[in-house]
């Protein structure tokens, strides 16, 4: 069975490139360094800011999304995978510009949900503001029949300050306050209704991790991972005789 | 300042190559996603096995450590690392063939010990049959007027099973059984009068930690991460302002 070579678009943030890069490694079934996955990474810095972008008309990430991904395909990447969740507002357009398919992280994450807990009805989001303003989340888990809990306003500041301030995820820093306030806007969707949560920002699960929360986290960068190693590598049935 | 763009060509093993990424991510000085560095990632899992090569007449690696560089160059990165002690017996032919710089982890490694342990006068290697039958540490270190104590046959085999048994490292087992064995190893390099070990294959940092031992441990793995971090993103007096 030839396994197919895997394109990482990354840089988005670098740290959550590594942990997806990570989470493929680990949800690989290898007994060998030759049962692994070719993986191909192109971690990029600078892709503008996507929040940045959708919400304040800052440069626009599409052309170095296209670049990056184009460069993975010539590479010989055979299927693309960003681990960015704001970055899939531009999804439907840069596939359009692509020859291999470029994986649905949301899409994926969603899907993960309906199928591995089939009693969930009422779905929070932690997210950043961009990619809740596009309805990127809301949208996927409507059309699957789940509801969507989303973040006030409040709750969504506390979100992007710990993804980005200077205290924040995306400086390194994934103990304490950021830890804090996800906690806390985690909380808040809780007490709405949120029977679980999902972690829809890749920066995220570096700070909030499984049992910090009494529900169930969804983590979009292992749903993710997890759909890059079922399209690469071949179904699971398939494992035990790679 | 503008950083170097860094290749990466990975996949012995990937777990390793996973890992280092992780460690120039922990040693990059980023406030923000722009701050990191274009990190270009070819982790290429069916490069033949170096010790093997090297040691049994197996198929050699070169044509794709070649090829997997030489990719990685056209993809523009302007500097190249590879994430296996073993294969840096290739090094000097490698290099040749390539019009960027690539690093040497074996003496990134030894000019740290140097640098940061000016009292240490002798210093164990662990690593494997094929980076010990030819010699990278023990010149690297005799040049360097350190000792090197090596471990004898049956602590090589020691060596070798913590990483390629069904149960070892490559096969994703980092607790119990291949930390006691790299443990068992280290004792008697420190029996013979080694006051630190270099972790000297990739694999083996991913399940012996510092504190595990009572000497130093210096991973070849960090070493290396530092030095690309050092070429692509600047001298450390640059950072405050980058």
């Amino acid at each position: 069975m030839r396994k197919k070579a895997v394109g990482v678009l990354g840089g988005m943030g670098t740290a959550a490139t590594a942990d997806l890069f990570n989470q493929i490694v680990h949800l690989t079934p290898a007994r060998n360094d030759q049962d692994h996955l070719h993986i191909l990474i192109n971690n990029d810095p600078e892709v503008p800011d996507r929040t940045e972008a959708i919400l304040h008309g800052g440069p626009s990430p599409f052309p170095k999304l296209v670049a990056g991904s184009q460069l993975l395909q010539a590479m010989g990447a055979e299927l693309v995978a960003i681990p960015c969740n704001t970055a899939h507002y531009y999804w439907a357009d840069l596939q359009a510009t692509l020859e291999i398919p470029l994986l649905h992280m949301i899409r994926e994450t969603v899907a993960f949900i309906r199928t591995a807990m089939p009693e969930v009805a009422r779905v929070g989001v932690l997210a950043t503001s961009g990619t809740l303003a596009v309805n990127l989340y809301q949208d996927e888990l409507l059309g699957a029949d789940l509801l969507p809990v989303t973040p006030t306003s409040d709750q969504i500041e506390r979100i992007m300050e710990a993804i980005y301030a200077k205290g924040g995820i995306k400086a390194g820093i994934t103990d304490g306050r950021p830890r804090e306030l996800l906690c806390e806007a985690g909380r808040m969707l809780m007490g709405h209704g949120a029977e679980t949560l999902i972690l829809g920002c890749t920066e995220i699960p570096l700070a909030l991790q499984s049992g910090d929360l009494p529900v169930p986290l969804v983590s979009a960068s292992e749903a993710l991972a997890r759909a890059i190693v079922r399209d690469a590598y071949g179904s699971p049935s398939e494992w035990d005789d790679p």
